[in-house]
Formats: structure tokens, C-alpha cells, sequence
């Protein structure tokens, strides 16, 4: 079993399965031959963790910061990121990047002699290269928000039980990443352009990390060949001006920007050009959305296409009502996929009743050009404020909805965007202000 | 005045700012002054027009076909298509174009020696075509919907009310279009690609028509330079393998797949590459999306993007209850702009309680393989069925939702989408079924 796997819907159905029971001496006897043989700590490479995080699992190491700490800065600190491993932390993290090897397949016919590596007999090339030849390439920094697919997803399971994690509404930070393009590493290998890619059947980018569970099976996950056109995915080894920490892939990630977070692979040590999605429990098993009334049994995977641009959405990250009461300040972030720019925030602090356009602030407070319909590559999120009258003295109810430049808006409620997988919740964020016991004067 | 100005609101406007009112034979004699100083009838080049047509203004014409008609064929006959004139069907529409002429302004230093025109003296370049010119170059057939940003706009006037002429849910159509890239018609000239033109500063693209109001002001629209890019913008004179009709733009309209139908200038006389938007009314004083609580008087119409590309959207176009009662098979339209495909659409027969996903049927019934994240340039519309039991015999309620690539979703509501000008609304579709005096038994 996978440690995601550890989980009630899942106990129900081994349940089902159950022939008998061990007797007691029979479980204290495997259980001390299981000592004897024991492996080495899967999770022996963690590394230490900011005390300010609201960890939603040890291990593996789920955390989200608070939502005022999250707001505070369009770049979010890296000790506050948000961390979503799915597996340990590998020992490629805590090494110094010497020993670290990319392997990059390509199909026969679009690539040259292999570069380190070897040409394999399916007539695939196997390029191998170490941390240094990337560094070698041009330097690109960008602005991506990551952001997770089960983000906000303790909403969507109040609305009805789903499978997955908790998260409240800080699955998603924003950073200046650092790297190369995966085109220029493409390129530098003699590999031809996307274009010609495409003419030459290859369909998908595979990605591999360097973590694994305990039979060995390592993280994996693809994005469409597509995604490399505008040139942004980066092999990345920088997080906002510094070295990339442990917790976000060091010694080399990868950062698909517009791309939900399960496709930007951490301690990546594999990419290959496939005419097929990778064939991960987590591309082809998991992150995907269902129509409201699918539930688990008839979930249909393959009918489902991967997430991988994220819906338009905005949250709330913090309320202060005035002195006299009167109003409220609120401030938040909003964000869409695909690279595409938030072009305005609605708020209401009358739960959704009237509204008012927010003050939107992307880098350096500047927000790009609100002009619809072109190809983006606005890939950071947008911080958003507003200061409305209350409805009443010290209450009401701070709602937030966010417009992309192509005029997709965010859903009121849960209903309809609900979901077997908990993924993809983009409804109107909503936080009381006042109400039981903690009304102003 | 322009034709569309003659509404209630303008003239209270205008009302406001009486100075007096003319003698009964004063309006007589002006009147009398008027005819005898006529010119000619403007709406003279108006085609025939099938009789089949819910007419929403005649002078304009507008006009939507009958959701039945509409969703029963993947490509909406040429007759049926929906029509939206904003000016009076122009001459050249009914000409056989050997006068025609259409001009293209670049930029000084972008393009070389004017193809029989002139270089005026801002250092811009116009060449002159004939349409035989544009057809000597390769000619391209792609399937494209065309939707008006106003479609829908009778369900939100009946929420609130909106400024804008009355559209029920057919105001979209699907065709194939026949012409020449724009991107081969500017390298014919010597014109740069894309990449270039941007790096010349270049933005946008600026159409103008031949239809022209009282005053000689002819309709113009601009879409953003980098729609060019995938080279789908086609200047077209087919429409479903028949030669473009007079209602439609003929001899020679804009077809940019993916962008709302106001930016798709008909009778297109002028191309010119700027800087700038068009600063057309429709382009910068008309159709934008604003705040649900901005009225009137408070838009502020330089501060929203013109609309370009469409978000996700679909309706019903026709239902039918088995001869039992028990069930309902509804069909309908799903379309989302900029391109994207439609993965998903979710029918309910109990006003949206329960779902169920639809199945979906594109060209030659078939759905692009639905994979996220890609730049796609799938244009066409998809059309949808289901086949759902009904909550009670002969009576429920069918409501449509749909889903794109980039998993945005539709609103449930109107509140939320509402907006004075009433564009956009993509709330959810809902048709009642049975009901007062109509329930089956």
C-alpha cells in the first residue's frame, strides 16, 4: 500500500476482502521479524520545517502557511511555501548535487548521439546529464504560482465526503523561479523544436523524480508537448534568489508554469519525449475531475482528461474590520491557469449581495495590461484588496470572486463543482466576519 | 444618433437636457425638408432572409434561429445561422467583387513597397487588394463557432435590466469557413511574422467593414496580435462550401476561430496593424464586462479588457419526454472561446440535484482527444445528448453545465455574471419540462 492509500474508503473496501484474523502472538511475531529486516528510515532525508506551517500530513509532508502570512507578500518566503510531497524527501535533496544525473529520452530520429548516455534498442536515445551541464545553459528567472488541484478541498468535503487530503485555501504560493529552459536543454542535446516534435509523433513530456515508496515506484506525471511552446517550462534549481530548499525538489524541479502542481516534478532525475501521458498512478489515477454525481465506484479515470491549466480563483487571506466598525479591509490572492491574467476581483462584505471591482497588485504592484484574447504567459498570481462598508456594525460576510482575460469567472457554490477526488474547487470564497462571539462593538 | 442609441435609457439621458420642443408645423416642415433632401434608402442591400428566424431588430437586422433548428445539425445551414448587423447590409454585399477592395496598413519598416497603393506620409505602408488577389493564395477550410457576446441576454434583462438588444440562447452558430490565412496574406505582402511584427511594437489587429452608419462611421473591431499566431485567422468568402452570404460579410469577412463574434468584421474593406486597439465605439465603448454592482452611469469602460475570447458555456436546444413519462432526452450546444475544447458537459432532468455527463459529439461526431493543457485550436462547437429519468412522470426540470480544458466551469446562477450590459451570461442553461397545463401524463 501506498501511504495515500492509508485511508477510511479504503479500509472499507479491504474490509470486504477480509478471510481472518492474525492471533495476537502471530502479529507480535511479524511485527519483530519485520524490525529485524527493517530498511532504512523512508523518511531520513526530511528536512526541518518553519514552526508556522498547518501540517495536514507528517509523512508524507503535507503543510500550508496561514492565510494572512500567505497574503502578505507577492512572493511568498520560501520557509513558507506551501510543501505537497507525495512521497519521503529523497536523498538527492540533502546531497550537494555532485553525484546527480538527468536522463533525457528522446525518440530515435529526432536526436543525435546520445550525450552521456546510451541509445537503448527501442531506437530511443538516452541523453545523461549532470546538474552542471543545465547550470551551463542561459539562466531564465520567471514568476510561476503553483498551485495544488485538491487546494480548498476541507470546503468541498464539508459539502459532501471526497477522497484526498485536507487543504484549506493556501495550497498555492507564489515564487521567482530560476533555471533553464527545457527547450534550450532540448536544444542543446540537437533535439529539434517543438514543431517538429510534434510532426515527429511526440505528444507528451514525461517526468520522473527522484522519490519513491517502498517497493521503489517513483513519483511521476507528464504535460503536453504543447505546454514547452512559449518556451517557460523550466528546469529550475533557484527559488526566489536562493538555492531550491529540499522540501521544493533541490537539486533540480521542474517548473511548468500555467500547470497545476502535481506536473511540476521535484528531484526530477528523468524526462522523456512520448508520444503517451505518463503511465503514473498520479497522471492516470488520480488527478482528474468527475461530474458532481460520479462517486467512487464509477469513477471512470480514462474518460477524464489530466488537470493541468487550473481554473480561475481567489480566496480571502485576511479581514480587518475598522475601529468604528464600519468597514472592512480584506486582501487575498487570485490566480488563473494556462498563463492567462486575472483581469478583475469582485468582493462583497454583504456575502455576495453588492460588490465592488478590488485593487489588484501583481510583481512590483504592476498588473499587466488587461488586454483579452492574446497568448499569456502571466504565469504569478495577483494579490488583490478592498476596503467595503460592513452591512452592520462589526458583521457580515467577505465574498471574493475572480474574472480571467477570458472572462471565466468562479462558480457561487460547491454543488456543482463538487467532486468524488475533492480537486478543482474554484466556488466563491466566502469568511464570516463577526458573528458568535467575536462580533466588533 | 447611431440606430442602436435608440433606447429608453439614452433618451432619458437626452431628456435631461431639453431645452424645448419644436411646433407641430415646425416638425412638419423639417420633415418635409428631410424627404425632399433623402438619401438613399440604407437598407436597401438587405438580403432576403429566411422566414424561419426569431427576428430581434429588423433595421438592423438580428435575428436567431429556433433551438431545435439550431442543434440538430453540427454545421448550422448557412440560412439558419444566427445574424447579428450592427449597420445596414452595405452595396459590396450584393456586388459580384470585382470593385472590391480591400486595404492593409503596416507599419513603416515592416513591410516593403506598397501591392498598388501608397505610403502615406506617417511612414505606414497601405497596399491595395482585389479579392481575387486574396483568393490566388492557398485557401483554408476550418470549422469555427461564431457567438455573440450577447447571447442569453433575455435571462439576465430578466434578472435585472441590462442595456442591449433581446438574444434567447441561439445567438451562436457553427460553420465551415473557406479563406485565406491572414498570416499568408501579410507574407504575400512581405510582412514579417508575428515574432517580428511584436518585437516592431506591433499589438493588434484592426478591421474595418463597409457598413456604415447615417454619418459615414463605418463598424470596426480589433483582436490582440497574437491571435495571428496558430494562423487561423482567415479572411473568408465560404461559408459551408457556399459562397459567403450578403448577411454574413461577403465578398470578404474576418473569421478569428475562438474570438466573440463582434471582433469577426463582416464586409471587411480595411486590415491595419497598430498598436492599438480599434477605437471603434463597439471596441472600447461596448462590449466589456463589468462588476455586477457597476451601473450605467459608473462604467468605466477604459478600465475593462474588451472581450475577445468567450468563456465556457452551453445550453439546452431541445428536449423530449418518452411516450411513458419517465425520462427525458435533451440536446444541446457546447462551446468555450480562445480554442479550448469542451471535455465535459453535465445534463440534470431534476433542476440540479443529480447529473449525469452528457455525451458529446464534435465534427463527424467525433471529440478531440481530450487533453488538458494544450494550446489547442479546436473551434468548433461541441454538440451534446442525454437521456436522464425525470424526477416525476412527464415533468422536471433539464439544466446543462459544461466544462473546458482548462476545467473553468459555469456559474450556477445569474447574480454573479449580471451586468449592465448584459454580456456574457454563461450561467447554467435551464429548460423546465411538463409544468403548468403542459405535463404529460
Amino acid at each position: 500500500m501506498y501511504a495515500q492509500h492509508r485511508q477510511a474508503y479504503v479500509y472499507e473496501v479491504l474490509e470486504e476482502m477480509r478471510v481472518g484474523n492474525l492471533d495476537a502472538a502471530g502479529v507480535a511475531a511479524a511485527a519483530a521479524a519485520r524490525a529485524a529486516d527493517a530498511k532504512p528510515d523512508a523518511y531520513a532525508n526530511e528536512p526541518t520545517r518553519w514552526s508556522g506551517f498547518a501540517v495536514r500530513s507528517a509523512k508524507p509532508f503535507n503543510a500550508e502557511p496561514p492565510p494572512g502570512v500567505l497574503v502578505r507578500t507577492y512572493h511568498t518566503p520560501n520557509e513558507a511555501f506551501y510543501v505537497r510531497n507525495h512521497l519521503p524527501v529523497p536523498a538527492v535533496a540533502t546531497a550537494d548535487g555532485a553525484d546527480y544525473r538527468l536522463s533525457i529520452r528522446v525518440p530515435g530520429g529526432v536526436a543525435g548521439a546520445p550525450r552521456g548516455g546510451v541509445s537503448p534498442t527501442d531506437a530511443a536515445c538516452v541523453h545523461t546529464l549532470s546538474l552542471a551541464d543545465v547550470q551551463a545553459l542561459p539562466a531564465v528567472t520567471l514568476t510561476a504560482a503553483v498551485q495544488c488541484a485538491g487546494n480548498r478541498r476541507t470546503e468541498m468535503s464539508g459539502h459532501r465526503a471526497v477522497k484526498g487530503g485536507a487543504w484549506d485555501a493556501c495550497a498555492i504560493s507564489n515564487a521567482a523561479w530560476t533555471g533553464a529552459r527545457l527547450t534550450d536543454v532540448l536544444a542543446s542535446l540537437g533535439v529539434p523544436d517543438v514543431g517538429a516534435l510534434a510532426a515527429a509523433g511526440v505528444r507528451h513530456v514525461v517526468f520522473e523524480g527522484a522519490d519513491a515508496d517502498a517497493e521503489g515506484g517513483v513519483y511521476g506525471a507528464s504535460i503536453p508537448l504543447d505546454v514547452l511552446a512559449a518556451g517557460d517550462v523550466l528546469l529550475a534549481w533557484g527559488m526566489n534568489g536562493e538555492p531550491l530548499p529540499a522540501d521544493h525538489g533541490a537539486p533540480l524541479r521542474v517548473v511548468a508554469p500555467g500547470i497545476v502542481g502535481a506536473r511540476n516534478v521535484k528531484w526530477v532525475t528523468s524526462v522523456a519525449l512520448s508520444d503517451e501521458e505518463s503511465h503514473s498512478h498520479w497522471q492516470r489515477r488520480d488527478y482528474k475531475g468527475f461530474c458532481p454525481s460520479v462517486c467512487l465506484e464509477d469513477a471512470d479515470y480514462d474518460s477524464a482528461p489530466s488537470i493541468q491549466e487550473l481554473p480561475i480563483t481567489s480566496a480571502v487571506g485576511e479581514v480587518a474590520v475598522s475601529a468604528d466598525g464600519r468597514s472592512v479591509t480584506a486582501r487575498g490572492y487570485a490566480y488563473a491557469g494556462g498563463g492567462r491574467p486575472v483581469v478583475r476581483v469582485d468582493v462583497s462584505a454583504d456575502g455576495g449581495k453588492t460588490w465592488a471591482a478590488a485593487d489588484l497588485a501583481g510583481a512590483d504592484g504592476q498588473v499587466p495590461a488587461a488586454v483579452c484574447g492574446a497568448r499569456y504567459r502571466d504565469y504569478g498570481w495577483t494579490l488583490w484588496s478592498a476596503t467595503l462598508p460592513l452591512p452592520a456594525p462589526g458583521r457580515g460576510e467577505v465574498v471574493v470572486k475572480a474574472v480571467d482575460s477570458s472572462y471565466n469567472v468562479q462558480p457561487e457554490g460547491l454543488a456543482g463543482v463538487w467532486n468524488v477526488r475533492g480537486v478543482l474547487n474554484n466556488a466563491w470564497h466566502r469568511v464570516p466576519v463577526g458573528g458568535e462571539g467575536e462580533a466588533k462593538e
